[in-house]
């Protein structure tokens, strides 16, 4: 069945948009009468019927929806600052959304190699890769803003930073335990945190930890740490 | 201080191939008396100095040559069929290359959508992986082979096997233990394993393992498989 995302649904009537329509329409050849899914992001999966098969603006009917609880024991945000390539933001976009991730914020460091970053485009990744991995929930991802505003406004949630030199700490498997629920990653930029900024996050609660011994790029480290909460906290499911 | 990829390390003389002198002279302009570290992929770190900054063929003497130890405490292998774009793969072995592999083999399977691998390109990735990640042993790579041939010579390894349909069988990281130290992991193609295969692999000694509730792309399952191991295991160091 085909999965198309719909932020705002309910049931009873709903079009899509120009760029939804021509998707569904011209490029999957779906016809009036058809059946489709539909995804909010929030939880809720749809069915649906095309009533209007225009290429431009199809509409139809919702029929059923069904409220998924989140498939995960446990919330996980991670902060990064974009890197230099913006490829390398977008795969880890996709892959920490397949894996399983709630919040993806992008900080700036001092060392930071790139100013800016298109929330539009990371976002068209993200369902993208919540319709693959049928997941009903879409990551919130945060406008780039500076790393002190961001460790103001961080929250209770366990916190845990990485940057190069941050061996001989304790690897993140052996310092996350089973009865978290709320974990906050924060990972170095491709030009590492100042001392500043590590003393800084300390001081904010964020605990240093260690990916293994090799130096790891910026995305590789957090799609590891990702992928170490995943497995550690899958134990406890 | 610069890395060089030299297979054949010893002390005394070396000259770079036209690719490597080029490299070395005219990217990095590098000079005679210039001092660089060499590394064999076999664990050989050497230093050495520039005696003719020639850009087609740059010679040198290697001073000096130090053996380290394997960094990690467990041996991996990964047997993967190649993804449809070649890009995906690309970014799984330098990522599987940064956070530690032994060996990445690839394999043709019924549903596979891709039948020929560029090695000699993977091998580039790899080596500039290793470079980046400060590793001294290069991972092997397999030719692309018949997924029954692969499990032929499999050998005697802890061998694990994911595929899309393998829940509610126990994540990775549970079923892992600490004392295991040669790991085999096999994962499904896009199209994912048939029946057929499935069959064969666990009778060849492969264990049905999950890698969480959401559907992976291959190239996340892999990923997340060896980030798991290394996490798992980081902790019996």
């Amino acid at each position: 069945m085909q999965l198309f995302y719909y932020p705002n649904l309910s049931l009873g009537a709903f079009s899509f948009n120009e760029e939804e329509s021509k998707h569904c329409i011209k490029v999957l050849r779906n016809k009036t009468g058809d059946t489709l899914q539909l995804i909010d992001g929030k939880g809720r999966l749809a069915q649906a019927i095309i009533t209007k098969d225009h290429p431009k603006k199809c509409e139809g009917e919702i029929t059923q929806v069904t409220l998924f609880e989140p498939n995960r024991s446990y919330q996980l945000a991670l902060s990064i600052a974009p890197t230099k390539q913006h490829e390398r933001i977008d795969w880890l976009v996709e892959k920490a959304c397949e894996i399983g991730i709630d919040e993806i914020n992008f900080i700036a460091c001092e060392n930071s190699e790139r100013e800016r970053i298109n929330i539009d485009r990371l976002q068209k990744i993200c369902i993208s890769a919540i319709k693959q991995s049928k997941q009903y929930y879409l990551p919130a991802l945060g406008e780039l803003k500076p790393l002190r505003d961001h460790l103001k406004t961080a929250s209770d949630w366990q916190k845990y930073i990485a940057w190069c030199e941050t061996n001989p700490t304790e690897h993140l498997a052996q310092q996350l335990n089973q009865s978290e629920k709320k974990i906050h990653l924060l990972i170095g930029p491709e030009g590492d945190f100042s001392a500043k900024e590590i003393s800084l996050s300390q001081e904010a609660g964020y605990h240093p930890i260690s990916l293994g011994s090799n130096i790891l790029r910026t995305e590789t480290a957090a799609i590891t740490a990702v992928a170490t909460v995943a497995a550690v906290l899958s134990k406890s499911l």
